[in-house]
């Protein structure tokens, strides 16, 4: 099998993602450039249309967010946007005093298979909390203020957490096992 | 002249549109479909993008958008998305407490020329303030929380005010000379 390629720009994703390959003896290129995102509801169609404008196959794009239930899923595919604006502070000021802390990150590989044909679409989800404040040092992101369900501390208070049950984990293994099956 | 077209899904933006082309005794069509939009850090790429999926000519669409200062221009580009989930009451949970509360409304439309021709880009722009409540039932989305400068009511309360200096007026004025010298 030749090198598969991650499209991204972002170098924490890059990292996290080539340590799943690793954890199966697979390699994975870095294709470091942006891809246009298009304003959609669902990050699968974010993906498809990014992957869209990229020629060559072997790659696969990765979108990711928090959907945060009593904000009627805010920020979801925005995420990385109201991140770099508002961020975790706007996040927990528009949290304050609401009860219903449920939340759940999401992940979408969307990979172009060698050779041409479909895209493939390859799903995580890990459901949890919004924190009632930031905690932690690690990851990035919205992690600070994620506490994942069936834990006590948040994504960035421990990365084993975060290495066993993260969203974009779940979509990477399913993403590994196709390419196990198909290459 | 032949009649141009406005596209947009939005009722209330096409009324406030047809309104500027009347005082000008032009008619306005309407196109109502919706097409793809970026993700992008400004209305003109959006605008753009989202002309380039429109077959034919003689038509234009807009964008519009409100920039927070103190909140480093969110909800920006993404205001539909945020207006839909976290709505007026969220922008102003992040403004509690917070002294800046300057803002400004920007409004892009871009042109597809009859006959082909390169796209045209209008842009207007009106500077306020976020307001400590929402006021006033006209208008519609961030209407009741921007006050102009230099007035003491917000866009929802005085319809006359919004009709005089609103940033849609603004770049729908510049569209309409152009109309008018070139067609």
């Amino acid at each position: 099998m030749s090198k598969i390629s991650f499209i991204t720009s972002n170098p924490d994703k890059y990292c996290e993602m080539k340590a799943f390959f690793e954890e199966n003896s697979l390699e994975l290129g870095w294709t470091r450039v942006s891809l246009p995102e298009l304003q959609a509801d669902t990050l699968e169609e974010v993906v498809i249309h990014s992957l869209s404008h990229f020629d060559g196959d072997g790659v696969f794009v990765e979108d990711a967010g928090i959907f945060i239930d009593s904000l009627s899923g805010f920020p979801g595919v925005y995420s990385r946007y109201v991140f770099d604006t508002i961020g975790n502070e706007g996040i927990l000021k528009l949290m304050s005093g609401v009860e219903n802390r449920s939340a759940r990150f999401e992940a979408v590989v969307g990979f172009k298979p060698e050779g041409g044909g479909d895209i493939k679409l390859f799903k995580g989800v890990v459901k949890g909390f919004v924190s009632l404040s930031p905690k932690g040092g690690k990851g990035f992101g919205y992690d600070p203020i994620f506490t994942p369900e069936g834990f006590k501390k948040t994504f960035a208070e421990d990365e084993h957490i975060k290495s066993m049950v993260s969203h974009r984990k779940k979509a990477a293994e399913k993403l590994l096992q196709y390419l196990k099956r198909n290459l």
